[in-house]
């Protein structure tokens, strides 16, 4: 019998989940399909997800014994156990989900959003374990983030703390999500570098082939590649983005001086165009006396699913805690 | 014999020092000019400093036993007990201050800088006293800060985290100490407010008594003084430097989720001035997730000698640490 975590990461449209023994180790892991259920019936979710984890379980050879349950998803509330009005998932208002999956499985069982739990999951298993002061951003769709200070998380007196994704950047700029303007996120996501990108194809003249591409068709995944053989208007885009990120970052420090900053998520696969510039401007635009101190780096986490790892590892914390 | 700690705030023009019990009762409280030991001499600096706390203690009618001693000061350092170049301190480079002065005190003895020591002041004798999450802000000549999260203060890796007057409002913006460009505290601030009017004078037209006033002449309560009056310049500093402190708060609060945010010094004496559009705008640009959760409070040490009383919660939290 091997003691395990149930790691779940719910995304508006995937929801992936696997067991993690307590060194990091998965045993079997795999995502259904989340909008497959009736749209906003949580209870219809919750029994389908149930059943699609025990095919799992089945599956594989060991005997687990799932000791904790961790979940990750958009606006998951650590303290309440409740997922309170996610735009991006189709559960109405305040979903009381701990709750109610704890008919399924009576362990402990812990709830944040995705960001956190990629924070936790690199305290836990990646690059931060020997850090008490970090910074964990996720560039995905949107900008996540989850902050550790003194060696803990911070969830604030909500539960919500961390969104650096909305911090505004420019309080007249791009309109975001529900409305709101200026978030950093519409600038600095998979999403905000193909804002600008399309902003660029209208701001320059450069040749590009992204100008057959469509604002429906265009990915990061295609300025990346664009970028990489020297386009301009990519190139370009990545300068933009980095120099946004890093600022921003230089904020951060002012007020966190992390030891690291680990960067997470779609657009963090570009890598040295990403990550180069951003450092520079991050050490152009730093306060003098925290200058040279803070390394980015991509999280050690990146290769391996960062969602379901970094779930399990709030359960496997959660059950420390707990057990101390 | 009464058991107190020493709270010491060394300023660059004065040191105020006093005797603070557990709770948080004052015997003695008096200052010393900061700049009358000869300039760069930390040594003669603490010999003074040291003969003119006993000769306070002498004055008090208790017998008093100095079970601690806090000290608050620029750019010191929690973690090594240093001041590092400190730009309006004499001291040159870096003052291993704490073990300097262990040779005249040999108690638990520990120095962070004034904001951070307001923050603690605050939570043990203060309007904090309850809360796990909190962000003190002072506003005097410059802009300090000190983050509570998990009730635990936040110090970063390096011992400086905390300085959110060193956040850029705008990169191309005022200069600031050390030839910085736009950081928040050029702009919220005593010396921010007061900047700020001199460009309204330029840029309005309006009749003012401040227009006799000289940029040397001018200070922060001369112009919440013509505020008060309803003088359309003083008016539009406080609705501007309002305005920036509200959306840079809105930031803090995206990524904190504090309980409360405290505001002390100088330009926090304005009151309502700055209270209320200052809450109005932080209200305004809030992620909606936050909105209507999180208060803006004079500090309850507002009244009394904030920094001295801070230095000596410092003290007292230390031994606390070390005693349980």
């Amino acid at each position: 019998m091997k003691d395990v975590a149930l790691g779940i990461d719910i995304g508006g449209t995937n929801t992936k989940f696997g067991f993690v023994d307590k060194e990091g180790n998965m045993y079997g892991e795999t995502s259904i399909s989340t909008v497959k259920t009736p749209p906003g019936d949580v209870d219809a979710f919750l029994k389908y997800l149930y059943k699609e984890i025990e095919v799992l379980r089945e599956q594989i050879q060991e005997d687990l014994n799932i000791v904790g349950v961790g979940i990750g998803a958009p606006n998951g509330n650590y303290f309440t156990g409740t997922i309170e009005y996610a735009p991006n998932l189709s559960f109405q208002g305040i979903v009381d989900l701990v709750k109610l999956f704890k008919r399924y499985y009576d362990v402990p069982m812990v709830l944040t959003n995705d960001a956190n739990a990629a924070a936790i999951g690199e305290m836990i298993y990646g690059g931060a374990r020997n850090m008490k002061n970090f910074i964990m951003v996720t560039l995905g769709t949107g900008l996540g983030s989850g902050f550790v200070a003194n060696g803990e998380l911070i969830y604030g007196n909500d539960g919500f703390a961390g969104e650096m994704g909305h911090i505004l950047q420019d309080p007249e700029g791009r309109v975001c999500g529900l409305g709101r303007k200026g978030c950093l996120e519409a600038y600095v996501s998979a999403t905000g570098i193909k804002r600008t990108t399309f902003r660029l194809l209208a701001d320059m003249n450069a040749e590009s082939p992204l100008r057959d591409i469509s604002y429906n068709q265009l990915t990061a995944a295609m300025i990346t590649e664009q970028a990489l053989k020297g386009d301009p208007i990519a190139c370009a885009a990545f300068e933009e983005t980095s120099r946004l990120l890093g600022q921003k970052l230089s904020d951060m420090v002012a007020i966190f001086s992390p030891e690291a900053i680990f960067l997470l998520g779609g657009l963090a696969k570009a890598g040295d165009l990403l990550f180069k510039p951003t450092k520079a401007y991050m050490e152009q635009y730093m306060f003098q006396v925290f200058r040279d101190k803070v390394v980015i780096l991509p999280s050690a986490l990146e290769d391996r699913n960062a969602a379901v790892l970094g779930s399990s590892a709030l359960a496997w914390k959660e059950i420390g805690i707990k057990v101390d």
